[in-house]
């Protein structure tokens, strides 16, 4: 059987990568692509990697008729997203992409992103889309949120440890650096080359990073009680990738041990062998997530890096993991393609 | 039908693409590795990129048994390969990725590798592997020479024209930029990352690159006369791609309807359309081709450019291109996949 | 003496270089920092690396007072330029960094840049800023225009040969790598990091880019006769340097001893030896232009390669270098700076 | 009055930036460098980028006479230079940029490096030559033992902190974020270009890298007791650079006061207001050291983000600031160039 798919906001990064994911992929063909701001166009003027392929003209979002999709999945601007989704066919599947419905409190939505939810009812029915966490739960959903893959990368690196009680919950730092296609296509002057390249820097430092609301909501939920980690973002000169070093207080080879049980058997989730370090050249292009766990020179500190390409398992690849889920195909379809390196 | 593979040389770039693209490949499966210099080691040692695959621990070549092995790559260095080639069993298939066998005249390899050939025999029966133009001997050959990959880019650009007599074949010039990962995994300190960031150079200037024994092999054999172009190279500070831009003498639009017939039905030479020009990002690990056809202000004078992937389409893509023809498998099977973009 | 400075587009790239060199410079001051879009701020929230300097607050063009400034550095975008200076005393000295006074023909003007010149009576007062060919008139002008940093790049490479007659005038080939930071700080989809960075493209094919303007004046000046070059720019990923490849037919060895000559007693032009090339990291950051000469194997053809830093002797290091002339200040005074390598 | 000067070690990057440092220097003067496996060749052949000075040709270290040399720089490698130092006249002055003499203790020099001292003796003599922090010890040492760039850049974030008790001693960790050329110009693979480029890793994780014995040695001794920080490095797909972010418990404000009173008047370290957060390419190429102090979210907890140059501030400018003391010349000579950006 093939389903047939719309994405909408085809012409951002997460877009893109949506459509490289789905040419490969066995079971889908895509239908629709929307893009309002360039209508009109064909994949081959906005994106002339994917010249390639055969696919229909992007469309204003309102002009595209949804009564044969499958499944929809939104690589929008957040705000944007809700106010999209809103207007939707209430029976359609549709994963999003963006941080509308990742947050299930108002009130934390409104802390972090600083307006009220324009689509507060659609927002209940949202399954969060951690998929190894809440695979069940998204296997039946209407609508499932992607996570932000700041937040992917710190939630595979903690909940085990975090659900079995290995560490300190009020010491938790997470100092994180994230490649700029992170940061998707908008026009500022600190993404331009000649700005980025050769130089790295912190950013939302101290706390004020809008995934710290996703972190809040799971790691309490998880703890039963709250729970608040450190966490600082930093952007790096490349162009994909994500690579987080949390320090923790517990113990490392209980930490070790903790994560090869829980990923014993996930296709995407490497945990590498005790004292061994990941890195993003490793990961690139692909939608596995690299997990290694050492022992510091102070008794009881513990150091666990991971890493994941924030275009693939951080978002666009996380989003098609989640659709084979809802639509009943193989989770790991479309999404087993080794890394590229070099 | 599942067919088995060798992939000698399986520790430096080439090999490791090969790894990268026979994992998604429907027919074949990887039963032996090898690689001297790190036999013993698992690929996750070696490419910890590639450590979700299950593969075979690398070997000493002269451990392998090849009894049941239908096809052979041999990604190994220039002189290396010719020696270990030598050696193998006289019926096994084999696609070389080296520079040994692809120039007929054992006086022309002398002259641009500086040392006799220490298997001429076996070079007899070698077929030059770019696919599109040896289409019908590569599918009845026991031996397939992969051509250079900047040979590769060269003759898609100008074979047409030269074939269809639209250029002065007394002044074709071709200035070709190059990223690293072309010059292999070796230590040089040119190769460094501080030394080659951020700046780029020409290098064998004047006509001393070794590709051009191919691209005069090829061009005169075309033409039915000697012709000699002028070939300079850079390297450019990526790590994939090749993009090279030719200035002949002939009638732009008569040169592009060349290309478009030449290729329209070939699954991975992209003509763009009359004076559009491509980009390296946007074949970035994938095995298409993309040419683009302009008019210069001058009359008369036509610029042609032409990008693909070095370690794809210009060595292992092509590579895995012919070997499915020597096996009868779909040509384009393992090799569709999109570029990686961002 | 110390001469009071003003420099205007303060806030780009050629205007942070200007500040860059003459935080260096024993002799100048800079008295006034003019920014429309970023007036009221100060240097540090504008050009953080620049905060140790004691400088004034960034102006609006308007609110500077000119009466004490010796000399005033135009830093502005192209047409802006030619409005701001209309509106400057007539007496002020001025050097000129846009495309705006290059080009001595009201025609050409509006034959590569689309719209009349609104300051033409302007333009007849200005000298073409290559300081090493126009000397003496600099020495004495009050408005120097600075060329274009493609258009420097390729007349150092090509003026001795075609004042000495050494080369065919008809057949001048002229491929250029270019690095982002030429392209200034401005906002568009291609020169963000993640379009740009590991891929490579040919622009403005076939001889449409604005700098063809000054080579077919210069050349043509020269050569008693009208000269057409063909010149195709490449967009690198490199923040800072041009390096272009020059196709001539002439000999290569009577070349190399033209540049010889004509460079001998130059500063900031350095002539290999025979058969060497240059790159661009040996000239990041500093005033100096190096340049290369190899024989191709085809008799009678010659490669000439040269490289220079874009922001330094492409445009403020060319900048200085002309105003210390037009002050009477030592030619090389704040540009002796060694190339920051690695 | 101008000083004769040499440089062992002078076909390193260390030994190419003294050189480049010097050039603009108005009383040194390079009269000898040494470089072993490179004696006998020209500064020009070994790094073009500096073929505009007039230099002395490379030298075997035994050749030179250190008899009209007024300070020596080693640029050489570690254990190697307290073999060559051993062998040096006992009354030349002497800057060393390797780890040999850093450590006082004996036994903490064999912890870390491995090996017992070969120049034991001469260890005694030696200042550590964090300027800063040491410099009337400096002024009137014979040796100055450079410090590590990354124990430079640590200690310039956390000395202050800890002299003034505002710390919690025991939960001090650092996240240290550095570009390729601190690891030098040596041949190993995980420095390529291929390798590097495009992604990022954490190494020597869980406190085994050499600085932590400088930051023991230096900390403790500060705290008049033992104190061990938590140290990760990573990585970072650039060429100059250091940026550590450290978590701290203490408060934040109390912190940012303690460094503007301990920097204010040091002309390269640069405290910034309180909130703001430094980035490496605003100090790329010059002797600056920026520092920003920000509040988390937690009630408590400081972050604190130190940039520096690697080669510059962090072990080339370091060292020529230190010979300017030990020759009473004005301590910024030569060291106020403004960074290269972009």
């Amino acid at each position: 059987m093939t389903y047939s798919i719309a994405i909408l906001g085809a012409s951002g990064y997460t877009g893109a990568e949506l459509i490289r994911l789905i040419a490969g992929h066995s079971s889908m063909k895509i239908k629709a692509l929307g893009a309002n701001s360039k209508a009109g166009q064909t994949i081959a003027q906005v994106f002339p990697h994917l010249r390639h392929l055969a696919l229909p003209t992007l469309l204003q979002i309102d002009e595209i008729d949804f009564a044969n999709i499958d499944l929809c999945f939104c690589a929008l601007p957040h705000k944007t997203s809700q106010e999209v989704i809103a207007r939707l066919p209430r029976s359609l599947r549709i994963v999003d992409l963006s941080a509308d419905f990742r947050l299930r409190d108002p009130a934390a939505y409104k802390q972090w992103y600083g307006n009220d939810h324009a689509a507060a009812e659609i927002q209940k029915e949202a399954v969060y889309g951690l998929t190894e966490f809440y695979r069940d739960e998204i296997r039946s959903a209407r609508l499932v949120a992607g996570t932000g893959c700041n937040a992917a990368t710190g939630q595979y690196m903690l909940r085990p440890l975090i659900a079995d009680g290995l560490v300190d919950l009020d010491d938790i730092i997470l100092d994180l650096k994230c490649a700029v296609s992170g940061a998707g296509r908008s026009l500022k002057e600190n993404l331009l080359h000649a700005e980025l390249s050769e130089g790295y820097n912190a950013y939302a430092v101290g706390g004020t990073h809008r995934h710290l609301g996703e972190f809040d909501q799971e790691f309490s939920a998880l703890a039963g009680r709250p729970v608040r980690v450190q966490f600082t973002p930093h952007l790096i000169p490349a162009n994909r990738g994500i690579l987080a070093t949390a320090y923790v207080k517990g113990d490392a080879q209980a930490i070790h041990k903790s994560f090869e049980t829980a990923y014993s058997n996930e296709p995407f989730l490497e945990v590498l062998p005790f004292g061994e370090v990941p890195g993003t050249r490793h990961i690139r292009g692909s939608n596995f997530c690299h997990i290694g766990v050492s022992q510091d020179r102070i008794s009881g500190r513990t150091i666990i890096v991971g890493v994941l390409d924030n275009l693939t398992k951080g978002s666009s690849g996380q989003a098609l993991q989640n659709a084979n889920l809802m639509l009943g195909i193989e989770e790991t379809e479309g999404l087993m393609m080794a890394p590229l390196f070099p």
